[in-house]
């Protein structure tokens, strides 16, 4: 990148720092985003990810946010074990359907010689054991134990755990054989407490992604053939991307009693009769952060929400000839008294150039950019540049000043990616009422989601627009009482 | 438990709450200590665990401090696969003896019907793969990626997850065949530096075992025989329990060039030549919750040291009659009081019987346990019984002095345990300077490890007495600057 474009940021009439742009090529922009943010990298394991430091602390600040969230509802963080007896899977049915086509299986239980310099698998397991792509047959048996009494309820388990389900086109974070989660796992007396539950945790996610991560989004149930494999309602909560396509970001299931039969979960009530429990489960995954990329990022990187910034503040010096130790004490003051209000700041005294560290905190996505040259420092001022606006939002401030209103600059900041990605989400919706209209708008491929009358799936060419055009319910959205669906292409 | 028993604890004249006691059966009075306090229990995986809520809370405790510990370091957290490909283990011999024997290894990645209602693997992998044990080798490869110029090093990274080796006799958090943990990988520029690191680590450790889970520690140098498979030095801090055996119970590796030749880590240096890096590995992991059992707890239960247990106060209701509403609302302030101050406080407004409760209090480890009945609330008052000491400790005071020192009290109890467990310690060591003496104290069958100069480990009759009593060299105290050595049983 030459010199001349480097000066220059975010302007449409110079190249952008991430190529291709979103228009050119979306798919390949999304890879760009990340590797140039430094955020993870495909790993030497078949759909595996490495998530590298900058990804890897955001995921740390999301995880303490909602973990945070879901303990004040009564939630108690447990662990259950990674490898799961094939029996336990073979309990309930559609629960094998669901997850017995892509699941890693470990058959043996050390390495010999192959006699050839290399290895081969030996002690073969007399009952081979699968890697958990979800916890709800394990921690049903688990329940099966603990409940016992009508006291014992509700019960309300989570996990923050690693699962693998293998994945024949990997992309990292949306889309990887193995993934970082939590699963919640919550046990009541009655169907009405199991299903409000439900309800509940996908708007808690709702709550988290638009909060926090700035995302907007649609939230609603699912359609039969989109459920969980033993669910009897999938509530989901759906992000648009910029490219037109719908995110499922976070599901919350009502179980009904399918598991609390399959793991035999009962218990006494107050009258002394034999129950049956009822469950749900519900997760997010380190596939957020793949929305959150789609969602904000722009030509020239990542756009980090600040609530959940890695780093929200970075200070470059703008050094000048060899002598910096003054500059490099004012940068480094200005960074301890951020520090204290518990900003996340960084200051970088590298011996970058100063436009290379420019670029970097503009890729990764740092929402505040602060620029201290000379004449500042001697005025006791300060530049900064928020990442949402670019150069168009500088400004110089008094250095008190502006350690006066970080948190004021942090929100701003906050509530204008939301706003930039409501709006969107807005333009990207069309609402149809037949199926004519339907299939024109993907004939003419406008990059959007539709909301069309739920009677309309059951009209077979429905289906046959699905096939054409590779599109999905995403869900029915509580805000339409289930009278429409939302249709589209989809993550 | 009659009402009676209930009303006196701890009095050796009573019955204790946790049977057998030590005396009588200590492996089993530590399983009991575990189920009496709801820690963990065993999954039925085989050796695998399941940690509970109020194990994992202490789990989630100890990784929010020493997480904060490495940070300051300059550590960064990231994520590496739960998956290893052979070919990586293969590159390191050593490595491979160390860790084939025990390993869960992945070969299909599908079940399929077994045409007699059950399942069975199918899609047999190309390549297999095994359940991480440890991270070096993945680690090294993208280290080798990341790595290529001095200005890359030190690289210090860090990751909380689950491994899994294979225990043919598991014991909850001591050995069980998947653990959480953590392990740091660090990378540098020459031998000084990495060997000077893994030094710092061992100590980091010493430090958080000690000032948190009030434990003291040997720190010292593995002997060759007990190193790391690939090490070139491995440090540890150990132990020593109330059964008198030792816990190995943190280490921290000094490679050496091990792994960065198997990996090719290499970088250019300040003058442009290619170097090879050098790097260190360091974990600790679920293990010292079992160290803490054995270190504090006694026949009533689980002791938790205040800096990292779940719950540092119980309040408890006295209740009498049906009208509670004013006491209960009493306790409900002072609960709030304390939650102000960072207190972790539990105020138990269930039905169960206050008798019932202190036990639960009291098996659990809970450092200070409030009883408030209708006096004491009239006179603004409240009793606490501090764990550690029981009845002996009992106070009487006026809530708002209890609320102003509850810090100290914490404080006290911390000091206390790390007191009498450092005391235990030293009565728990015996110095001999010839093998005659060592196998005398061992004939004897006193519950102790011993220390002998390190000269000793040469004599072949050493080797003898090792298998006679199955004892083991622990570790070369940095204390005595490795002319002694600490042998004796171990965990």
């Amino acid at each position: 990148m030459s010199q001349q474009q480097a000066q220059k940021q975010p302007n449409k009439k110079f190249k952008s720092a991430i190529s291709p742009t979103r228009e050119e090529d979306f798919p390949e922009w999304y890879q760009q985003v990340i590797k140039a943010a430094d955020m993870a990298e495909n790993a030497p394991v078949r759909g595996c990810m490495i998530i590298k430091p900058y990804g890897f602390a955001l995921w740390e600040n999301m995880q303490r946010v909602f973990d945070g969230m879901i303990k004040k509802l009564g939630v108690e963080n447990a662990y259950f074990p990674l490898l799961i007896p094939l029996e336990y899977i073979a309990k309930e049915a559609e629960h094998i359907d669901g997850f017995a086509k892509e699941c890693a299986v470990v058959t043996h239980s050390k390495l010999e010689s192959d006699g050839e310099g290399g290895l081969k698998p030996a002690g073969e397991l007399a009952e081979p054991f699968i890697i958990r792509p979800t916890s709800e047959t394990i921690i049903g048996e688990s329940f099966s134990k603990w409940i016992n009494s009508y006291r014992d309820l509700p019960m309300k388990l989570n996990q923050w755990c690693n699962v693998m389900r293998w994945e024949m086109r990997p992309r990292l974070f949306l889309r990887t054989s193995e993934f970082l989660w939590q699963e919640g796992h919550n046990a009541f007396a009655t169907a009405e407490e199991s299903n409000a539950d439900a309800r509940l945790m996908v708007d808690k996610y709702r709550e988290f992604a638009e909060d926090y991560l700035a995302i907007p989004m649609i939230v609603g149930e699912k359609t039969a053939d989109e459920r969980f494999p033993g669910a009897i309602a999938t509530y989901t909560m759906e992000a648009i991307m910029q490219d037109g396509k719908a995110l499922q970001a976070g599901t919350s299931h009502d179980l009904g009693q399918t598991f609390s039969t399959a793991a035999d979960i009962t218990f006494q009530d107050q009258n002394g009769d034999n129950k049956r429990a009822w469950t749900t489960s519900w997760g997010i995954s380190t596939r957020l952060i793949g929305g959150m990329i789609m969602s904000h990022a722009d030509d020239d990187g990542m756009i980090m929400p600040p609530r959940v910034a890695p780093v929200q503040v970075a200070i470059l010096p703008i050094v000048k000839g060899d002598d910096n130790d003054d500059l490099f004490a004012f940068c480094e003051k200005i960074k301890d008294r951020l520090a204290e209000k518990n900003i996340r700041v960084k200051f970088d005294d590298s011996d970058k150039r100063s436009s290379d560290k420019m670029w970097a905190t503009i890729k990764q996505g740092v929402p505040v950019r602060v620029e201290i040259g000379g004449r500042e420092m001697e005025e006791g001022k300060l530049t900064y540049v928020p990442r949402d606006l670019g150069r168009d939002g500088k400004q110089t401030l008094e250095v008190d000043q502006f350690v006066a209103s970080i948190e004021d600059i942090l929100d701003r900041i906050q509530q204008s990616i939301f706003d930039r990605a409501k709006s969107r989400m807005k333009d990207q919706m069309r609402e149809v009422d037949n199926l004519d209209d339907l299939h024109k708008i993907f004939v003419d491929a406008e990059p959007v989601l539709v909301m069309m009358p739920t009677s309309l799936l059951e009209d077979p060419k429905f289906e046959a627009i699905k096939k054409e055009f590779s599109i999905k319910t995403c869900c029915m959205p509580f805000a339409h009482n289930g009278e429409k669906v939302m249709v589209g292409k989809s993550y």
